[in-house]
C-alpha cells in the first residue's frame, strides 16, 4: 500500500506504507506502463516503442488511489494505474554498487560436506513439489542427483523431458561416455579427468548437461563435482587482482578432434555481468587454446591466477563426489559447476551416457511451477 | 622462419626472418607445447593441467633449429620445438589495447545499399565452395539470404541441417509465423514489427534464427534486416557516454505469454567481452521487462541512449529489405543482425516458419571446410 505520492514533471517520489521512499521517473512509468494500449492483455509484450513516447513526456498528476499510484502523463493525457506490489518489486532507486564478483540473488555457493541434493526418478515424475524442488536445487545449487532411473539407454532424454529441451550439437543428441579405440576425445578414455566445464570451445556453451550411468562395475570412476562460484569467490579473497585478470581478460579455448569440427571461443575464465555480477565459469585444460589476449606484462601474473584458481579447484575440501550407479545421474549447471572423474580401469565396465541442455528451459519450467503453486511455508 | 632466439629464465625472445621480435614466457610455452606428451596426438587435446607445470619453471636453452625454435626447461630438461609459422600466429607480446566497442576481426559492418549475401538452394548443397562462401557471409555480415528452395513445410530444417543443429524450445523445433487468432506472441499477427533480435529473455540466446517462407501474397510483410553493429557503432560515435551506459548495466527482459513457460534473462542490450569487444546485441521493444539495474542518477541518460539507439535502428538508411518469395530463406546471426518486418492485412496469405540454431556449429562447420579447401585466389 502506499502512503503518498509527491511529483515534479520528470519524477514522482513515493512513500509505502512500510516507510521506504522510492522514486520513479516520467520515461520508465510510461514505458512500464500496464494498461492494455501499452501492453498486450494477451500475452503482456509490449506494443509501443521508446520511440512512441514524447520527448517531452511528463507527469501532471500523481495521487494514490485505492492504495496505488495513479499517474497522468503528458503530452498524451493518458492516466495509467501502477500497483502498490508491482512498483515494491521494481524498485531502482536504491544504492545499486555492489560487489564485484558477487553471485546473484538465489545462488547459494558450497563446497564438500553438504549433502547432494538428490530426488529419486519416480517421485519426480509423479509429484509437482518433488519435482519443482530438484529444479530449485539445480538453481540454487548447480547440480543435484536423479536416483531410481530405468538402466535402459536413452533414459536421460527424459531427465531432460522433465524441463526443457536437449541441446544437438557434433556429439550427437547425446554421447556415450566409454572406453573407445580412437577416442576422438579424451573423454572417452580411462584417464581420470581434471575437474573442468564441458564445451569452453562452444559459444554458446551448453548450460546444462546430464550424465546418466548405465554400467559401472569397473575400480575408481566416481564423479566429482566443484562449485566453480565457490572457486572463484576463494580466488577474489585470496587474490582480487588474479580474480580481476581472470575476469578481465579472454582466454582462448579449441577443439578440433573430429573430422569437419573445428571449434573455437574467445571468453574470460571467470564471466562477469557488466556490473560485476558472477555468471559464468570456463575451466578446461584440455580445450585451452594459446591465451594471446593477454598483454605481455600481465601474462604471468593471469598465468599464477590460473595456477591458483586451479590449485583451489583440485583441493579435495572443494569437491563432492559420489559414484554413479545404473539408473543414477546427475545433471551440472555447467556455466558454473565442474565436474571430474576419477580414473578407472581393471575388469568391470563403466557406460555413461551424456546430453546438453539450456539453463533457459529448467529456469522456465521452474518459475512457472513457482507461479502456479507458490511454495509452501517449508 | 626464425632469425634468432636469446632468453632468460622466464623469457625467450625471438626475431623472425621479417625482422618482427616477439617475447614468450617460460610458463606460456611449457602450456602450449606440442610434444606428445603434452597434447595427445590423436585428437590435439592437453594432457597436462596448469598445476602439473613445475612452479620454479624456467627456461635453460632457446635456439633456432632449421628455423625453428627450440627450448629446453627446467626441472623437467624437457626440449619442445616450437614451428615458427605457430609462434607467429600465437604472438602475445604486441600493443593489446584496442577500442572499446570495435568489431572482432572477420566482422564487416554494413547499412542499407549493400546487396544482401545470397546463394541458391541447389547450388549450396551441391557445391561446396558455394557453401563456404555462403557460411561465410554470415560469419562475415551476419545475414544471408537463400533462394529457390522447396515450397515445402519444415525445409527450413534442411537449412539448419547445412551447417549444425537446429535449437528447440518452448515455441517447438521450429514455429509457424502466421496469424493466429489468439495469439501467444504478437509476431503470430499482422502487426509490423520493429527491428529486434529474437529472445532476449533467454539465456543463452539463440544465436541464429532462420526465417523460410512458403507463401507470401499478402500486401506488406516485407522483411528488414538492420546490423546492430554498425548502429552500435554510431551510438559509441554520436554518443560514447550513452553507449558505455547501454554496454554497461544489465537490461532485463520477460516472456510469460504461454502456460508453463516464464523466461527471464538479465543481460546488457549491447553486450562486450571484459576487453571491450562487441560480442551481442540484444534489443526488442515487446520484451523488455522494467530496467531495475541502473543507478537512479543514471536512468535518465540510460533511456536517452536506448531512445537514441532505437532512433538509428529505425532510420530506413540503416535497414536492408526485400520480400521473401515462396521457398526464399533467410539466417541471421541472432546476437547481431536485428530483424523487422512491415504489417501486413487484405487478401492473400503470409506463411514463414522460423527455426533457431547456434552459431557455434556454423563456425565450426566453415572453420573445418577452410582448413580442408583454402579459400582460391578470389
Amino acid at each position: 500500500m502506499l502512503r503518498s505520492a509527491t511529483h515534479t514533471p520528470t519524477v514522482v517520489t513515493v512513500e509505502f506504507d512500510t516507510g521506504t521512499q522510492a522514486r520513479f521517473h516520467a520515461i520508465w512509468l510510461r514505458d512500464n506502463a500496464l494498461d492494455p494500449e501499452t501492453r498486450s492483455p494477451g500475452n503482456g509484450q509490449r506494443l509501443i516503442t521508446v520511440g512512441d513516447i514524447p520527448t517531452d513526456i511528463r507527469i501532471d498528476a500523481a495521487e494514490v488511489v485505492d492504495g496505488d499510484l495513479r499517474v497522468t502523463f503528458q503530452p498524451e493525457d493518458k492516466s495509467v494505474t501502477f500497483p502498490s506490489d508491482w512498483l515494491a518489486t521494481h524498485i531502482y532507486d536504491h544504492d545499486q554498487d555492489a560487489d564485484f564478483g558477487r553471485t546473484a540473488p538465489g545462488i547459494t555457493t558450497w563446497q564438500r560436506g553438504i549433502d547432494a541434493p538428490v530426488a529419486h526418478w519416480a517421485e519426480v515424475h509423479a509429484t509437482p513439489a518433488v519435482k519443482r524442488n530438484w529444479l530449485a536445487a539445480v538453481a540454487e545449487y548447480g547440480f543435484a542427483k536423479l536416483t531410481g532411473g530405468p538402466t535402459e539407454p536413452e533414459a536421460l532424454l527424459k531427465v531432460a523431458d522433465l524441463f526443457g529441451y536437449v541441446r544437438e550439437t557434433n556429439y550427437g543428441p547425446y554421447f556415450e561416455v566409454r572406453t573407445e579405440v580412437n577416442p576422438t576425445n579424451l573423454a572417452y578414455t580411462g584417464l581420470g579427468l581434471q575437474a573442468h566445464t564441458d564445451n569452453p570451445y562452444r559459444d554458446p556453451v551448453p548450460t546444462l548437461q546430464i550424465l546418466y550411468c548405465l554400467e559401472n562395475s569397473a575400480e575408481g570412476g566416481e564423479s566429482i563435482v566443484v562449485d566453480g562460484f565457490r572457486a572463484a569467490e576463494k580466488l577474489r579473497d585470496q587474490n582480487p587482482d588474479g580474480f580481476a585478470l581472470l575476469a578481465g581478460y579472454p582466454a582462448r579455448f579449441e577443439y578440433k578432434g573430429s573430422d569437419g569440427v573445428c571449434l573455437r571461443s574467445r571468453r574470460p575464465m571467470i564471466e562477469l555481468s557488466p556490473d560485476g555480477e558472477l555468471v559464468g565459469i570456463r575451466f578446461n585444460n584440455r580445450s585451452s587454446a594459446p591465451f594471446v589476449d593477454v598483454p605481455f606484462d600481465k601474462m604471468e601474473a593471469y598465468y599464477a591466477a590460473y595456477r591458483q584458481l586451479g590449485e583451489i579447484i583440485d583441493d579435495p575440501a572443494m569437491g563432492v563426489s559420489f559414484k554413479l550407479e545404473p539408473g543414477e545421474s546427475f545433471i551440472v549447471d555447467n556455466t558454473r559447476v565442474l565436474h571430474a572423474r576419477l580414473g578407472y580401469s581393471g575388469a568391470g565396465s563403466r557406460w555413461l551416457q551424456g546430453c546438453y541442455a539450456d539453463k533457459d528451459g529448467l529456469l522456465s519450467t521452474l518459475a512457472a511451477m513457482q507461479m502456479a503453486t507458490p511454495e509452501a511455508a517449508e
